[in-house]
């Protein structure tokens, strides 16, 4: 069996249990709590019946009822401890610079699971990186005339998805999205055709996506881009 | 007691628990599985033992040994179902629009956990709300002449998060990040200066954060634009 589950554990038991078994396993712990955090800024959680989760790399989540995101967390590189105090449990995360602390009191611990999570191969079709690809491979998914030079681009402000050349030799910055494009797509994609502007090159800007906002596509326009609609997927 | 533990249940009984439970518990289910995800785009991630969170309102996560991210997910909305098919308990979430399918093959469930996880108060201190608040009551923190005009101030592009004036009768944008400002934050304070460059105003541009990386800084710097150091718990 490549798991544990201890049922209502009381809090001595809890908190060896955790500090035996965090470096090791992907830890669900069921219980009563609630969470301080302090760092750049400051939150408060009150009492209530939560999920705590906890993993190898030093990553906290506290789940609540609803939503993908977690209420507090923690990223990876996070030291994890646990201990008693004045009849409490508390679970705290530690993160180095920024300093950030996560601490979690629990008057009560339901259940604890402790098991093996695996990685797995994951692979992922419809990337922007296969998108880039396919327009390299047929250009003139893009337009007749652009003649792709050099895929991830870099530049001091980031780097650019595709660089191409029309038949007036103008540059041709393009940006790729897998879904739909966003204000901060259009906004990413002016960064990159100022930047070459300033330069003294003639650009033209273009935004590659399966959709686009009807916000971004008035701000696309104010700038004077192109927009290609092209799924991610094709 | 508010929660139910399943240890090796079998995969009809494991089918019927989520289905009479997915609604109205979270569930988190320790199982042996594969996930196929298609939608606009695709990705498999192979057999291994992974977690499975299920919420009431419909989010699914599928989360791995490592990251705050999980491998697949869906947002709140998603109709979830469990059926047995060629000795394999499945369950699918489906998301209406865009369309979505997480389809999870499991061989083997561990354990399940279903439990009523509640929301809570949660109280943030140093948002970006709070620091707006801060430099309105106290423009000084901004410069000498700053004088407020108004908060989120809607433009067709975004919000902006504080108007004001100086003594020249400029405009002078504010952006506010509350965490250490990227180049996403200064192109989109470039999005609102734009804005209001082009429709004839006379414009400054100002980023307030508690600290902002290199390349943005170069970034701004180009634009013309100011950066303002505040702390967002100050």
């Amino acid at each position: 069996m490549d798991y544990d589950v201890l049922i209502e554990p009381d809090l001595k038991e809890s908190a060896d249990f955790i500090k035996s078994n965090w470096r090791s396993k992907v830890l669900v712990i069921y219980a009563q709590c609630k969470v301080d955090y302090t760092g750049r800024a400051k939150s408060n959680l009150d009492y209530g019946s939560r999920l705590i989760i906890t993993k190898p790399d030093g990553t906290i989540m506290i789940h609540g009822r609803t939503k993908r995101e977690p209420i507090n967390w923690q990223p990876p590189g996070c030291i994890l401890s646990a201990f008693i105090q004045d009849d409490r449990l508390y679970i705290k995360s530690i993160r180095r610079n920024p300093k950030e602390i996560v601490l979690i009191e629990c008057p009560t611990v339901h259940t604890i699971l402790a098991c093996n999570c695996e990685e797995g191969e994951f692979t992922l079709h419809g990337s922007e990186k296969e998108m880039v690809q396919k327009v390299i491979e047929d250009p003139t998914l893009l337009s007749e005339d652009f003649k792709p030079l050099k895929a991830e681009y870099p530049t001091p402000f980031g780097s650019v998805d595709l660089l191409g050349l029309d038949k007036e030799e103008n540059l041709v910055v393009v940006e790729f999205k897998r879904a739909t494009a966003q204000l901060s797509a259009v906004s990413q994609l002016k960064r990159y055709v100022d930047y070459f502007e300033k330069r003294g090159e003639k650009v033209r800007g273009v935004l590659v996506a399966p959709d686009i906002t009807l916000s971004a596509y008035k701000l696309l326009k104010e700038y004077g881009f192109e927009y290609v609609k092209l799924d991610a997927l094709r």
